[in-house]
Parts: C-alpha cells; sequence; structure tokens
C-alpha cells in the first residue's frame, strides 16, 4: 500500500498505541479522584501537560487537552468570541480556512457576529495590508490558519504576530493541526494567543488533541462542568490518550529533525514529474509551502474516478480535506487562490507522511501518468 | 486492591482495549476519506451505530458519537436551548444533576435562559406534581439524571416521560451515565428524545461516549465544521474509541444479565452492615436506589481523612462525584435531599461494578468499622 492520504489521518505509530493500551490498562482511575490510584492518573496527566508544553515552548498552565482539532478550533474561536462580546462582535479570518474554523465563523455570523473573510491570492497567502486595513477597534479575534491541508501553503504568521503585537486586545489564534513536525512554528516568538493541534495528524490517536492557550487569555467554555483542564474543558480527561499524544508529539519532532528534508525531496520530485504530464496543473505553488502537501488538477477528470483508478494500483490519495471530500462542487479553497471553477472541481491532494519513500513516490508518478493517459482517452 | 470508586470510573475490559489498539492499527484511514481504506473505516463506525443503537433500541440515525458523558450532556441541552430560542427560554431541571448538567443551566441562565430547579425530597426524587406546576408555554426542555452518581437515587423517568408525552414541544433529555447495565431504561417506551451515555462508566474507554437523539429532535451544534455525526458533532471520527464502546456496552449488557442480583446483594450486605455502625449515617435510601452506590457519613470525620485510611488498607472508595472531588464543602447533592450540613461534609461514596465480590464487601465492612472507631477515637 501507498498511502498518500497523511493529511486525512496518519497511521499511529506502534509505541502510541501500546502507551495508550498500558497506560488504560494500569492507571484507569479518575485523575479527579481524591486516592492515591487517582492521584497516580493526575501524575501522569501532568507529565503529558509538562511534555507537550515544552515541545510548543509553552507553559504548563498553557496547554488544555480537547478532543481534537475541530473541538480545539471551536473553543478556540466560539471562546474568545463569546468571552469578548462586550468589548467587540468583529471578527477576521480567511477565505482559505479548514471547515472547522470557516463553518464556525458562519455560525457566529448567524448569532451577530461581523466576520471579514480575507482574500488569498494566486500564491494562497492573505496580503498582510489587507489584514491592517480589516482591524476595526470592535475587532476581538484574528483566526489564522498555519498550513493549509488542501494545497500546503503556509500563511505567514510571525508576520500577522507582528501586526497584531500593536493591538493588544484582539486574540490571535493559529490553527497549526497540518503543521506539527511538518513545519516550525515558535508560538510566543509569532505573538500568538491560541493554537491547535491534533494528535491524528502527526501518528497520534484519533480522539486526541490539545489547545494551546497563553496564560491571561480568558475563553467562555464550550463543555461546563467538572473543574478540569483549568475549567475551560469539564469532563474527565482521556489520560491514556492525553499521554499518548505527548508520545506521538516527541516520535514526531525527534523524525522531523532527520527527515524533514526527504519531504521536501519527495515533494520537488513530485512537483517536477507531475507538472510535465499533459492535462496535469499543479495548484500547490513552487514557494512558501510546506513539504507534505502536493495538489494537482487533472482536467476533464472527476477526481472520485481518478482516485479509485490509482486505488486499483493499491495507491491511496484523496480529494480535498477528508471532512469536506463527500461534497460535490469545487473546493473552496482552490476557488479563493483564483484557480477556475472546473480546475477547482478535478483536483487531487497527495499527502505525504515520514513513512513515505522517494521510491513510492516514482511508482505514484507511473501510476498517475498511465490513469491520467487512459481516463483522458476514455473520456474522448 | 478492592476498587470501590466505579462511579467514578472503571477498569476497561481487556477485550475493549484490545479492539481499541487492533482498530487503530489495521483501521486507521478517515471514515470520510473516499478511498476504499477511508470506506472499510466507515463500515466499521456504521456497524457500530447500528450495535448501540440496538442496545439502546433505537435507529441508528437516533446515535451520534461524542467525547463522553460532560460532552453529551452539553450538546443535548446547549443544543436545546439554543435551538428552540425562538419558541421559548424557559428549562426544566432537578437540583441534584451533575456539575456537567447542573453548571450548564448556570451558564444557560447567564444569557438569558430561565431555569427551574426541582427540588428532590428525603428519597432523593423530585415530585412529579412538582414537575407539572412548573412546565409554562415558553419551556422547551426538561433535563432529568437518571440514576444520581453520588446516591443511587432512580429518578421517574417513565413517569416523567408520561407527563411529557402531552406536551409534545418539549424536548426530554435524560443522564443515563450512570445507569448503563445497573438500571434498564427503554428510551422509546420512557418517551425520551435525548439520552447521555458515557464509555469510561461501564468498562469501556476514557473519551468515548454517544449522544441518543431522537429522529426529528433538532440540536444547534457544539462543533461546527465537517459533515460528521449528522452534522450535530463535527470532527474527525475516533473510530477505534466508537468501537471499542460498542463492544463495551455489550459486554456490560452481557454481564448486567448474570451479575445484576450479585451487585444488588452486595449492596444490601453493606447497607445492613454499615447502618449499624455507631458514627456511620446512610444517606442512600433503601428503595428506588441503582444496585451500584452506597452512600454514607461518617459522622465527626473529614472524608479526606476517611479515604486516605482505607486506601492504606488498599481500599478505594470517594467523596463524591471526582469531578467535584476537589472542592471543599458539603455536597450540593446531599443538601438537596434534607441531609444537614455537617453529614453533608463527611459523605463517603462506595461504588461497585461487576467485578466486585461478597467477600471484598466483607473486608471493606471491617476496615471501615476499625477506621470509624480509631478515627473517633483520635477526634476525641
Ligand atoms: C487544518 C485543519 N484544521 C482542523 C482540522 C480538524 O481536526 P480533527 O480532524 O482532529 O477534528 C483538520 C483536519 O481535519 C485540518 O486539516
Ligand atoms: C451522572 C453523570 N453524568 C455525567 C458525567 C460526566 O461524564 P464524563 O466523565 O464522561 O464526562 C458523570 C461522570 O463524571 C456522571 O456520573
Amino acid at each position: 500500500m501507498i498511502y498518500f492520504d497523511n493529511s486525512a489521518t496518519t497511521r499511529p505509530y506502534e509505541e502510541v498505541v501500546q502507551t495508550f493500551a498500558s497506560v488504560s490498562r494500569q492507571f484507569f482511575a479518575n485523575p479527579s479522584s481524591l486516592h492515591s490510584k487517582g492521584g497516580e492518573a493526575e501524575r501522569l496527566l501532568n507529565k503529558a501537560r509538562q511534555n507537550i508544553a515544552s515541545y510548543l515552548g509553552a507553559e504548563p498552565s498553557e496547554v488544555i487537552f480537547t478532543s481534537g482539532g475541530t473541538e480545539g478550533n471551536n473553543i478556540a474561536i466560539k471562546g474568545t468570541a463569546l468571552a469578548h462580546k462586550e468589548r467587540g462582535m468583529h471578527l477576521i479570518t480567511t477565505m482559505a480556512e479548514h471547515a472547522s474554523v470557516y463553518e464556525t465563523f458562519h455560525y457566529l455570523e448567524t448569532i451577530g457576529y461581523s466576520v471579514t473573510y480575507l482574500p488569498v491570492y494566486p500564491n494562497g497567502q492573505i496580503s498582510l495590508e489587507d489584514l491592517e486595513k480589516s482591524i476595526t477597534n470592535q475587532t476581538t479575534l484574528v483566526s489564522i490558519l498555519h498550513v493549509n491541508n488542501e494545497t500546503g501553503v503556509i500563511q505567514p504568521v510571525e508576520d500577522i504576530g507582528k501586526i497584531l503585537a500593536a493591538h493588544p486586545k484582539i486574540v490571535y489564534h493559529v490553527d497549526h493541526v497540518q503543521g506539527v513536525g511538518k513545519v516550525p512554528l515558535g508560538l510566543k516568538g509569532a505573538n500568538i494567543d491560541l493554537c491547535t493541534i491534533s494528535g491524528h495528524k502527526f501518528h497520534g490517536l484519533k480522539g486526541t488533541g490539545a489547545l494551546f492557550v497563553r496564560n491571561g487569555i480568558t475563553l467562555s467554555p464550550l463543555f461546563t462542568g467538572g473543574e478540569q483542564e483549568g475549567r475551560v474543558r469539564a469532563g474527565t480527561e482521556n489520560v491514556a490518550g492525553i499521554v499518548s499524544l505527548a508520545k506521538a508529539m516527541r516520535m514526531t519532532l525527534d523524525e522531523a529533525k532527520e527527515k524533514r528534508e526527504m519531504l521536501q525531496e519527495i515533494q520537488a520530485y513530485l512537483m517536477d514529474a507531475l507538472s510535465s504530464v499533459e492535462g496535469i496543473k499543479i495548484n500547490t505553488p513552487v514557494n512558501g509551502t510546506a513539504p507534505h502537501i502536493l495538489n494537482f488538477s487533472v482536467e476533464g477528470i472527476k477526481p472520485e474516478v481518478f482516485i479509485h483508478t490509482l486505488e486499483e494500483k493499491d495507491i491511496f490519495v484523496s480529494t480535498r480535506s477528508a471532512c469536506s471530500s463527500k461534497k460535490a462542487g469545487p473546493s473552496r479553497v482552490l476557488l479563493s487562490m483564483g484557480v477556475n471553477e472546473s480546475l477547482a472541481s478535478s483536483a487531487i491532494r497527495i499527502s505525504l507522511s515520514f513513512d513515505n519513500t522517494i521510491n513510492e513516490a516514482e511508482m505514484a508518478v507511473n501510476a498517475i501518468k498511465s490513469a491520467v493517459k487512459n481516463l483522458r482517452e476514455v473520456m474522448r
């Protein structure tokens, strides 16, 4: 199997699965229980919190655990908008966000907030000028996607942070879900207040994630109830999931040191090889992108058909973000970059992980070439 | 170890841990991905949904998966209140709910809803008359705890359902978290619209749960984003967790058939043996309670001290609900039943599972007797 759908989800590390299982067996007590079994579970939880904080360059008190990226984005965005309603009801994001951000802002519009969706340009990035112009004295939140999940485009989150430094009342959220282990991000240096990560995108388990909440930032919780997670997220903590998240993050960051360059090489090879194929148009810009995503369109071919053709050769790619994959029609993200409707409707995403090899990429290129050729003959 | 804190959390079944691990390894793809690996994961998800639906006597389309009981309760309550705001802003619950319900209603009060908190009487139950009287034409939701997590008291959820049948516009939510496998509940017979369950309370994994949403009931989602879970709960599904939840539920219901009576016997033995101990006052009523919880107060002794004394004998009990255990002061639930402040401040909860034995109960009674004797001598 050549698994090239790593932006949808990754295969969990074997060590992560084992950690989850052994913590579930041995430390099953409720970390809030007063007895020593509870205390042991609580210590594991705190250790995982310390570790994740240190990987993020944060304090342990700045990490809260979630069930994944969608939850993290929802807590960050709704939590900020609701907490600061009195201060203002204007919010800023971009046209090229993941659904868990984009739809959340649409929801907030239905309850009275006004939202500026910054356009992105053909390179996939917003303009810093547009951002500066959109800020009003009613603005309480700017939410920006670090690495786009369809195209790999990296937004200039550090530069945005510099601009926002002049507006200390605006909360700055970054969706870092696709960035972990792929594109380093210094939270404090970039002046970020809130940052979402999701375990299953870096060989951790589904149902695990974390939200960085800079000390001093107030959020209105989505789950009210018990006093867990600094009252920002009530509910019995998934201790085994949390410990496994710390493990996955450490392993990913370790692997990244050796293997990030390899990803870049595979991506460059794919980009080069595929751009010369007749009928293929590369959508991922050459510069300013993460090393693990390559988006291209196959003119005139339905992407579902293309995916199933590759699948017959045991190669697994996708159309766009998995959670929108069942939607018909063109990709909102590609349209926002100025890709035309027909190409935006026939996009294919290859997304890599450290498990992939250049050899797999070569096999995939051959398979893609013959698929394009055959399908285009059929269509003629 | 004698583990008597099963209402805080249970030890997961070994088969459940193994199921989680093997699904995580073999079916790691994103169930929303269009390729066949995604399709395989989706089929597992659907199978788990069918199974849980059948255990609940529901349709598969009536089950959505959550990260636990707190999330389920929050989706049910906020989701209903927000969805039906135009129809009315009056909500009804009880004084003796779990924090994830009680605090959620408090939150809704802060944003303009009015809430009736029905009193409970010394038997721990609400009065049906009180309920009928509290209903107005602005009422949109009634939320009732099936089995109280501190005392084991069962609310008359079927009778409440009969009353609500005359008010088809009121949504009826039941927190069944402590009931699964302990006190059978027919959702359709009781006219229930929404019902929360949580995996880790019945030997499943933390981070797993489900919400029954009767067909036709509209909820405003807490997580917006992708189109998963009928758009009520966006986010990549925790497939392994979901499959393990179905497994835990089946095993629990199977075990319950043989072992529910045994729980009743252990509880009756404990109640009998402890009620004759000087200084102990039993708070769990003799009738109308679940078979796995026994709450008692040890006059004049701080519950933390008592817990640690038992712990030295490898016996693990708790004070109240785990997620409130770090709060000082009397138990709100006991106060609401008319227990005086001093007794409500020195309550101990024993909570059983099918793993416990009468032999353990005997050892615990001896340990409790000598702990009470010694601690009371020290206090004198
Ligand atoms: C950029 C981005 N943000 C958020 C999410 C949502 O994360 P999760 O699937 O953990 O809910 C995803 C993936 O689906 C993503 O790619
Ligand atoms: C009655 C009741 N409802 C809800 C919950 C919350 O469930 P969870 O711990 O899965 O968030 C609990 C347990 O903590 C409970 O006992």
